[in-house]
């Protein structure tokens, strides 16, 4: 153990994340944000592994995204394995699996983690955790408006602005028309949406020249919001939903998405980004030989939005889930301490027992560094009083109570 | 797509398991009450992600469980990755990282998952989640008794008895002792222990062979508790745990503990066998250059407490998170029906809205079989008196109620 290169690094793996307990108070904050939200629209949770055969991405997601951006090996069975990297091909994959026994409208959430094989860099790791939403069954633009109106609420929960953000709405099948009349073939249609797609990312020379080898047309999108795209529109006007601007160059980048997509877009303008977004993919079981489902969704990535909330001063400062750090005075008070801590815990109650041999002064400090909220004192009198000192380490405030009205005083916080 | 080999299965990746909606609750179920309990103790919740350098799992442990038993797979990067086999090495890893910013002792506690690579079999599924609880910075054997404790609670927390499961305690020093007098060589005391872990899943033939080669004594672990044994075991009876017992040939499989060892094992006849377990490994974090630091704890898995609370009937009946369906007599009636649930949701109530034009029986027939327990009813009549019929599925007992009666009923339940 002495022999230095058998030391392992103490670092994570390259471009994931540990959580240290004040982290996983975040993300937990974050996922619950999200899952009382979905829930509040009738969405139920499923979940899946993270290990997917590789096949599943071959088929319809292009070829390109499972041999160059994805963790995928053989395993000793000769089976090829993905780690997934998005979770729709999956929700698909089990849907297909029990379509006959499922009823349908259904409305299903996850929060799964996924994987990309990329460079880490600001709000691209190799993993990260994403709400995923999806109604399946509805062929109605109710769906859409269902599914965006949820993303807008999630946001709202996390305490974002209607300035904060805008919903940008396109329909493709309108953005094909328009794009395909300019082409010199219209085969070209894939490469001109990918172009389109990452035009805001590329100089407007770069754009040129990529547009100038399959149109001989000067570029624009200077086009009218269709009926269906005005109609989505509406129907969240009703909701109350106004931050929604129609957005011709917007495509997404998944090829499955059908007709409408939209996109959250941060209008921060030092961080003007894409935050997230969905679409209508109705033709997604198609690859399992199954008839279509109506199928519109969105997945919410849990980095971009950390920033953003970061950014915007909208994180919950960190609470422990433990409400109180019971303190026996001396060694021999640690019986009563373990009393008194199972009657609190049997209350509904977080309670740390000091452990340590400490002095009284330093174990009050140990329960400050670990930002627990209270610090209960158990001693020879304090037993035989039947009533014990509680500090409000914040306030510093202390009040000597029996324990039923410790209970009650620490619940009411 | 009309190419049959290109038709992805619809199965999931072999020995890993699809959470439908009804699956989901049933983990929710479990993640929720070990949860609860490991909080009440007062340990705070740490995360990680599933990818490790496979450096980290050379060291300490065996190399058979990094070759053999892990998903080992080289990135692109030419790194060497492992999917955790479990989560013990990388909470040292993170505790090593951030020693001297942390403040001991430290309670935590994950619930993450984790792959073996392993035949399927019941029990052992190649992922599986896990409650990991530990306690770091006690020498004393007040950390035994708490992590033991914490452990038996979660037990009770799900509804078992204590005649349901017994709680196996031994000393590894003790028995090394014992051992090491029997054996032809001290040094095959790692031999005879891996040996003495696996007797019971051995015929005595077999056992009698592999001890023959190591001892010319005939085998036998007829010794008494040391002391320190019988402190734990005192220490849990004083908080009324008392299905304990000392169990001389319990080992523990993994290489890192140092002494203490528990299991806690189902004594149903019928499924006879260790449930989870944990023990003391002080010395975990010397693999990083570091001073040992005292450390005791347990890792829980989801499969088999699934199958021991299924066994005894312990599980849940389904419950939906949606509270309410929202049912348009007529398409007409959308609009009000999406007031209405706007409201609802504010009030905290979840509404899954029915966007079909079923027939108004058939949209019941769908909440029913989504398990929902309410169905509210909005038609013109219903808009222009401002009273909505609500449907209690389950009873079939109907009600003509305000929204806000309603959010007290519905809440009420």
């Amino acid at each position: 153990m002495s022999d230095k290169k058998n030391i392992p690094s103490t670092e994570s793996y390259k471009g994931v994340r540990d959580f240290y307990p004040k982290d996983m108070f975040v993300q937990n904050y974050i996922f619950s944000v999200m899952r009382t939200v979905a829930e509040r629209y009738g969405y139920v949770e499923y979940g899946a592994s993270i290990l997917e055969p590789a096949e599943l991405y071959r088929s319809k997601t292009s070829e390109e995204i499972v041999s160059e951006q994805t963790y995928t090996f053989t395993d000793r069975g000769e089976r090829e394995v993905t780690l997934r990297p998005e979770m729709t091909p999956t929700l698909a994959r089990m849907i297909a699996a029990k379509r006959r026994e499922l009823a349908f409208p259904l409305r299903w959430y996850s929060i799964p983690n996924v994987f990309r094989y990329e460079r880490p860099q600001r709000g691209r790791l190799r993993e990260h955790w994403q709400l995923n939403a999806d109604i399946f069954g509805v062929a109605s633009i109710e769906s859409e408006v269902e599914i965006i109106s949820l993303a807008y609420h999630v946001m709202k929960k996390f305490g974002a602005k209607d300035e904060d953000f805008e919903i940008r709405i396109n329909s493709r099948k309108l953005a094909q028309a328009y794009l395909e009349e300019k082409l010199f073939d219209r085969a070209h249609y894939p490469t001109a949406a990918r172009l389109v797609d990452r035009k805001e990312k590329m100089t407007p020379k770069e754009f040129e020249e990529e547009w100038q080898k399959i149109s001989s047309h000067s570029f624009d999108m200077n086009i009218a919001p269709n009926e269906l795209v005005n109609d989505v529109i509406k129907g969240l006007a009703t909701r109350d939903i106004k931050n929604v601007t129609f957005y011709p160059t917007l495509m997404r980048g998944f090829d499955y998405y059908i007709d409408v997509v939209f996109e959250v877009f941060d209008t921060n303008p030092k961080n003007n980004r894409s935050l997230f977004g969905g679409g209508r993919y109705d033709n997604l079981l198609e690859i399992f030989g199954e008839d279509s489902i109506p199928a519109v969704g969105f997945g919410m990535g849990d980095v971009t939005i950390r920033d953003f909330l970061e950014t915007r001063g909208l994180l919950p400062e960190y609470r422990p889930s433990t409400d109180v750090y019971l303190i026996p005075i001396s060694a021999s008070d640690l019986p009563a301490a373990q009393k008194i801590a199972y009657t609190l815990r049997t209350s509904g109650i977080n309670v740390a027992v000091d452990l340590t041999d400490k002095k009284v002064g330093d174990k009050i400090k140990l329960a400050d560094k670990q930002s627990i909220h209270f610090a209960l004192f158990v001693g020879e009198a304090e037993v035989k009083n039947e009533a014990y000192k509680l500090k409000n380490l914040r306030t510093q405030e202390e009040k000597t109570l029996p324990v039923e009205e410790v209970v009650r005083f620490v619940k009411g916080l």
